[in-house]
């Protein structure tokens, strides 16, 4: 089965016609660069993720890891795919040149990151999650910590962690129970249990290092009582010698309906009573230190989401242009060929579904990674202001709406193959179960509801909101005098002021009533998502219509199913955001009423 | 882990308060019947269900069947299942009592079923398929053929198959290529390849008894040239003992994302040229003798699709009522004990949308099953017509809507229970899997859509239609003054105008342009299927508002509950459809013109 991991055609519309990249090199960090170095970057990791991450992407599904109370062992392939990663420098594409990275903006990091998501996802889990625990000890560790632990992260000789949940305390960290104990020397012994801890034990690599919430001994009670601690698996020297075995140790493995090759483990923490942990940056601030990784983390997430739905749009469309079978609808005569099942319209349908979930929502993730290098690069301070209060906002739309609705896309590519769609002998299936768990980590959907309606759209005296309501407006305006786009001008107008006036209505109720402006805010997350999503496609068929005069049969097809998907997503997707407004503008209180008693 | 199958009090309102079961007492086929055999046939059932399916779900999940090349090994724990249920008599429970048969009201049949479904959806298979054959040979069979193979069936010695699809041809019927030749005997000898064969070769009964549909050669071509055959594994002597083994050999087995325990196989027939088949009934009327199972076949399918998501449902809502987590948003203090999930509306909300979602469909099943009652045994011969043009109507929508949306329901399941539902230490991920076939099988949602818009809405000047109409009418009549219940009445009888001028204008379209009529024929699917829960709910709500006064505690909560729920479908759910009618009475063409080079 040949690996389709993206449409390079789109990807380059998404980074240079969307997005103008470009544009960034006219910055002093990325002075360096050009089209053709980020066309190298990509060429390197589409190769990488092709022939080191596809091809045991099954196979690590079929052969989950595995722990014999000593060790866990994982498919060779793993250990050999992220020692090409880091090989070819893509642990620090983003970092600084001095630190031997290669500088690039984070929008092409993004970019080269999603290839080996549609790839194998697993397997990309661990440079993942070692680049999210690099970005945080850069962040926040002493002189000291970086010195010791960032660079053989950089170069994948440590692989990095993130320990936040507790077997009892899934989305609540309030209630963590791992306790630091002060030392007399510069560190902590911690003591407690961590679960769901991705890439927790594994023998890729010669250490790991895990970021863990803790409380030091006779901390506040709740989130403002938690501290950040980085513990190495095995202690490492003043000279950067691996040192002794550290006390944390796997207590078990976690199966799972999918994402199989990224070992998921419950952790012990201080079983005999000598963890080591080097506390980052002040106490109490754990929380903070967390959430300063976290919009990073969460639109990784939902690259990955939006990925796993490309890679499975791309396996259908494939299909269905292979595959012959039945007649139109008006040609009765069984005598004739049949065609290939792209002809029908009920597939089209769900091929169409499936490029607008996904190239909306790739748009989405790209856009939301651009306005993270504009947030640390662009030249005026109001700007980066700008992209932050931008991406405050758009963060919980970026996890939420692409783990939803691009495992919706799974769903239809499965359809779109029909019964061989449900067998293991195509990638459909599994793409369907991997995408499952994203509506679950890095925060469930129901608490990225919660952050965006409870804290994320009254924020700044909701400016952030605000802006994100100019740049739709700013896009229908453009778009209202381009010829075929008019409809969908207004229609994003209206959407946007429908989400104005829905968010007024929420706001000034949760002043009287916050349980009551809340309890539906997971109907208001789809409704933020659907909207932006629907301007993801109005500025994306812009460009299309202004290009697609003259240029080339390809590229003329290219924008024609641009402007196409941007008419199905408001066609058929976007009008459910009437009925969610009107609901939502009424406060209704049918789930806040339901009793236990009467389930 | 507990199964949970069904809340027995749900079943027991679904079939005496809601659709008066016990009336069908009256009737002479039924009229040594009562709640109390009724009762006892259930408990029969939910015993054996609990004790002999359940147990093995997760099992045969993990350890699908193998072919060694010669043998299907599957658990011994299928076939003592198996065999409790037929020892039951359940096979042949609403069969003649001289065929052995309880003569219970296919409605009755249907509850019990429910709960195998529930149980273990897997090991129901062999005796749904062995069923529906068993009604295909009563049906078409000659004296002789159901002499010699009916028995066997019902008394579970014999199962049973369906072998339509082909490698080639899976949906499209018109294109099957196996080939029957007639011999100077009383039988036919088949050559060609099946696939997707539930059941389609095991040891776990004496014999096997597949219907198969193939060409007599020289036939039409098209469908109107397949025939319908009987093809036992073992040939059968006049005497019923077994005979020579027939040439009808499995291929191979296809190894499917959940439904493990289903044997799913390919067969091939004729390979070594003497593969005998019994021609039933007329030649070439294949078709029309298969299309005469299908409305209960698909019933049966959107039944398992229900029970599945009411499993979940279940295991969540005693998930979310035992694991303490977090704080309401309003209460801050975190030295307070945390809540049981229940307690956070947005847990209600997925627990709601299942129990809407699920006793939604519950209760169309139900409903449809009753009509084949009396479509079979209404007193009057109007009334028969009437219940067979309702359930040409519904059945598309019974197959479809439930496999859609009580998949819906396992999603949220597994999000109710965060990262332990995506494990495989809980089954609501199994669910989930288990689930995802039934919008492929038995016609996938697409042939489905296209069946209902296609055929059944014009179907008889349009009466089935417009009796489903007019039944929504009556209801919201009967709602209109019932406190509480004025809004949903408004609505449903809104909702039911949509639905009649959207039909008569695809329709009327369809004379100048069925393609583009058609083109969203998944989209009116959708409408119909979201209009026809709207109005079960809405029956619910009713009988619950009659009985709730005065009620004791428990049943007084129940009935509350009821009356939530069909607020939650109202509010949240059937408001889309205004969206659905505007796209379907704009004869939206997006799909239609979407070029394949444009993807």
């Amino acid at each position: 089965m040949t690996a389709m991991l993206i449409n390079r055609r789109d990807l380059d519309f998404m980074l240079y016609e969307l997005l103008d990249v470009e544009a960034l090199t006219a910055r002093p960090r990325f002075a360096e660069h050009g089209r053709e170095t980020f066309a190298a970057a990509l060429d390197t990791a589409h190769e990488i993720a092709e022939k080191r991450f596809a091809p045991h992407n099954a196979k690590a599904d079929a052969n989950e890891p595995t722990f014999d109370g000593e060790t866990v062992t994982l498919l060779p392939e793993v250990g050999e795919a992220v020692r090409a990663f880091a090989s070819a420098g893509l642990m620090a594409a983003h970092q600084d040149f001095d630190l031997g990275g290669m500088q690039l903006p984070w929008v092409v990091t993004q970019a080269c990151m999603a290839m080996f998501q549609s790839a194998n996802v697993s397997t990309a889990g661990y440079p993942f999650l070692t680049m999210a625990a690099a970005n945080m000890l850069q962040a926040h560790g002493s002189q000291e910590q970086v010195g010791l632990f960032l660079r053989p992260m950089l170069e994948g000789r440590f692989l990095g962690t993130m320990c936040l949940s507790e077997p009892q305390a899934g989305s609540s960290l309030a209630d963590i129970r791992t306790r630091a104990t002060p030392t007399a020397e510069d560190h902590y012994l911690l003591s407690g249990n961590k679960m769901w801890i991705s890439g927790g034990d594994n023998e890729l690599t010669e250490n790991i290092v895990h970021m863990v919430l803790a409380r030091i001994e006779g901390a506040p009670p709740g989130v403002k009582g938690i501290s950040l601690f980085l513990v190495p698996k095995f202690l490492v020297n003043a000279d950067g010698s691996l040192g002794a075995r550290n006390d944390v140790r796997l207590a078990g493995l976690n199966h799972k309906m999918g994402y199989r090759g990224t070992v998921n483990t419950a952790l012990n923490f201080g079983e005999r009573g000598n963890c080591v942990g080097y506390l980052m940056g002040e106490p109490h601030q754990g929380l903070a230190q967390m959430f300063h990784m976290m919009n990073e983390a969460r639109i990784g997430v939902g690259l990955g989401a939006t990925m796993l739905g490309y890679a499975g749009y791309l396996h259908s469309l494939d299909y269905a242009r292979d595959r012959p079978q039945g007649r139109p609808p008006t040609a009765k005569d069984p005598t004739v060929a049949p065609i290939a099942i792209v002809g029908h319209a009920d597939v089209r349908r769900m091929l169409l579904a499936q490029k607008a979930y996904c190239e909306g929502a790739l748009a989405l993730c790209l856009t939301a990674a651009r306005m993270i290098d504009d947030q640390h690069t662009a030249p005026d301070a109001e700007a980066r202001r700008r992209a932050g209060l931008l991406l405050d906002v758009l963060t919980p739309v970026v996890k939420a709406w692409p783990s939803e609705w691009c495992l919706e896309a799974n769903k239809l590519a499965i359809q779109v193959l029909g019964g061989y769609g449900y067998t293991r002998d195509y990638p459909v299936e599994q793409l369907y179960r991997d995408n499952r768990l994203n509506m679950i980590h890095e925060g469930t959907n129901g608490i990225q509801a919660l952050d965006l309606l409870g804290r994320k759209a009254g924020m700044a005296g909701g400016e952030g909101l605000a802006l994100l309501l100019d740049e739709m407006r700013a896009c229908a305006a453009r778009a209202a005098d381009v010829e075929g786009l008019a409809e969908f001008a207004a229609a994003l107008s209206a959407a946007a002021d429908r989400l104005r006036a829905t968010t007024a209505a929420l706001l000034a109720a949760a002043r009287e009533d916050a349980e009551r402006s809340l309890a539906n805010a997971h109907v208001y997350l789809e409704l933020v998502g659907t909207t932006v999503i629907a301007w993801t496609w109005l500025r994306q068929a812009l460009v299309a219509s202004r290009r697609r005069d003259g240029a080339p049969d390809d590229d003329a097809a290219f924008y024609a199913g641009k402007i196409q998907a941007c008419r199905y997503f408001f066609r058929f997707e976007l009008p459910r955001t009437e009925a969610q407004a009107r609901l939502l503008s009424a406060l209704d209180d049918t789930t806040l009423a339901m009793k236990e008693a009467w389930f």
